[in-house]
């Protein structure tokens, strides 16, 4: 059982995709897509394609989990963007809401997983007071090892480590960072600080199936292996040169041509599953700045704007928008076909008809339905959308989703025109910062 | 010191708004504007706008959350949309990341705060599984009464309260609800359940500040009347006739002219606050819901997308969009000038220029020059932003917030042209709901 993509409510008339335009994409443009992307692979500038194949790294990220997994009690990721996304991401998705809530026993003695991806201090003050160090592994992420906001993180962090351990606050660090250059690279040499690496070729918003999401993820027990195998079979599936056979290319296409030729320029992926909240946060990452840029010397700025709902609850706050707004979206849905555990309703005290339908029934029903019954209405009112269904939640799947947006995004890259790899416009705001705080 | 509204990076060249479009809208038009929301108000249409005066219902409020809040350990509140993201927002504001999480002294003996907005059987079923039923409060809010999600979550805990508590299970539940109507006033009433009434000129996505929001803040101990001082002292501001000394006016004029004029038609709220995150997630549901729908019989829908960023996180991850992408956006960034507490960046070890910039520096800096350094980077590139100052982070700041943005959601209806009190588009899916599990 794998990921299925169902297009069923995409070729709607006056305002879905006009099938027309996408067996035309399918026949005339998307060949040569694919041979783009083939030849960039083969040319190693896409270096996330063959992360999936794992080898000595993830022998060595398992061995140090194992160790580290046991002895500490709580791991603390530095991160922000790429560095934090895919950590994010695997603890909601696999660990649930409640992990660091949980007794030691109830967590099978796996460490608490914090991610820090932010430099407020309000969060960083009372959470680093509080926090046992004794019992505490730092893993800092950051490719370039320059990031503004880890680096700080990480001064605070190290500066306070060795006012309490001494000499031993190394072994309460490990790095995750580019494996010859960078500050962090430095410094893991000078101070004999453990490193893993982060391949040349890999971008941050593409490193989740690096060192930087599997690290974290082999720390709490997650089966990353399996992670690995949903990201090979993905891959595989991906391989195919016809369109209708090949789902990221029926994912980047859909979503491509809903902007391009319908004006639909939101992109609103809308998992009705607490767990993918954050995977769709890390999507809204990966699209956008991918995507999001001028197309050329002159040429209009082009990008879609990628928006992470959530149902049932954003039924309660988007929907409105959704269903009578302007005809700006496309929606792809993600739904769970089997949850973990489920709940029945009960009935209610006294006799409510009002209450009636929902008795017998489960939450998972209720969940289920309420996702169907808002694809049918939106496509009632014309309002094309697509549907990735997960047939459960597990490692597996998630190592196809990832696999998934990753190669449709660099598909979309290929058709929007754009370099899905560079982010050239966050640096003036990076250079402003430097200036302001190196002062006169 | 109270909120301040920033324009200066919204006049600008190219692709700002029209200072002439400004003020010809503040000369033409927002005179008319003002004098039908008065209108509206003295007609009670606008139930809002009284509900920071308080009276009998604050003191009932007070009362009973001084009883309960030492009674439990925990208070879970059940509802969606409306009746989750005000309590999700205080939650988040005032007491920070880390509450549920502290120990009953850091907490100083007020109850963890839970809200169950969705019905996600792998969040709940844990969750309910891991909880002392008798130190728990479960407050079920729906002023319908009838809204599925949460009657369905009412039924289960009622039942597992019952089981378990026997007859002393309705001690464990207080109803935000109908005064009047809807099956959760008939089951309070037929079973003797303590009820708080949800005035009926109030709608969910307008009751923060009426016994919605207010007893769960109440509950753990936020100083509710400062709220609601806040909430009055916005409200006088926006009493001005003038658009230029009105900051509801001046908010909902920027927004809806660079949808009318620019183009913009996607509403960014980015806080350079981690407390301030939920509270954009509350004001995306107040803008979509009250501003996408159609405007009438055969004219075209319209509605802005709100959307939800976080600084200076969403930097490595929007930014790029934001910059280099199509000129589709407004940017409203809320900054905090005083954070409660600052951590000093020191110096990294060995001698590295790469981070050189940092020590000495706080983390409170850091983020504030950040935001800074983004508002300026995109004017660089004529992306117009307008930005709200917090002096601090408190609940009068909130309460300010909160009623800012809900008469700015009244004026922009009018500015649009639509109700922003009704909702027709959600009605077909919640019917298909009905539908499907009724069966045959």
């Amino acid at each position: 059982m794998s990921l299925e993509l169902r297009l069923d409510n995409l070729f709607l008339p006056e305002h879905g995709i006009d099938r027309a335009h996408f067996d035309e994409l399918a026949r005339d443009r998307f060949p040569s897509v694919h041979e783009e992307i083939r030849r960039q692979r083969i040319e190693g500038r896409l270096g996330f394609y063959e992360l999936p194949d794992g080898g000595d790294l993830v022998d060595s990220i398992l061995q140090f989990a194992e160790g580290a997994g046991q002895a500490f009690e709580n791991v603390v990721v530095l991160g922000i963007g790429g560095s934090a996304l895919g950590a994010i991401s695997l603890r909601s998705a696999l660990l649930g809401p409640w992990w660091n809530e949980m007794s030691s026993e109830e967590r099978e003695f796996y460490p608490k997983l914090y991610i820090l991806d932010n430099i407020d201090p309000d969060t960083i003050g009372p959470f680093l007071r509080r926090l046992d160090l004794n019992s505490t592994l730092f893993n800092v992420v950051s490719k370039s090892g320059g990031t503004a906001e880890t680096a700080a993180q990480f001064l605070i962090v190290r500066s306070m480590l060795e006012a309490e351990l001494g000499d031993g606050y190394r072994r309460h660090l490990v790095f995750t960072t580019d494996s010859e250059h960078g500050v962090l690279r430095s410094i893991a040499r000078e101070e004999g600080i453990a490193a893993l690496p982060v391949p040349e070729n890999v971008g941050g918003r593409f490193s989740v199936l690096s060192a930087v999401g599997l690290l974290p993820a082999a720390l709490v027990g997650i089966d990353i292996a399996q992670l690995l195998a949903g990201a090979r079979s993905m891959r595989e599936r991906c391989d195919a040169q016809m369109l209708d056979g090949n789902p990221a290319a029926l994912l980047a296409s859909a979503l491509y041509l809903a902007d391009a030729n319908l004006g639909a320029r939101i992109h609103v992926m809308m998992p009705y599953s607490d767990r993918l909240r954050d995977v769709a946060f890390w999507f809204r990452q990966l699209w956008a700045e991918s995507l999001g840029k001028g197309s050329g010397e002159g040429e209009p700025a082009v990008g879609p704007t990628p928006v992470a709902a959530l149902g049932a609850t954003d039924q309660h706050s988007q929907l409105q928008l959704y269903a009578q707004g302007p005809f700006d979206k496309l929606i792809v849905f993600l739904t769970v076909q089997q949850s973990e555990e489920d709940l029945e309703i009960p009935a209610a005290p006294g006799d409510h008809d009002a209450l009636a339908y929902l008795p017998g029934h489960t939450l998972g029903e209720l969940l289920r339905t309420e996702a169907e019954a808002t694809q049918e209405a939106l496509a009632h009112g014309h309002r094309p959308s697509l549907a990735i269904d997960f047939p459960k939640m597990g490692a597996h799947e998630l190592g196809e989703f990832f696999m998934l947006c990753q190669i449709a995004t660099v598909y979309a890259g290929a058709l929007y025109g754009v370099n899905p790899l560079d982010q050239p416009g966050v640096e003036l705001s990076k250079r402003l910062v430097r200036e302001k705080l190196s002062g006169p």
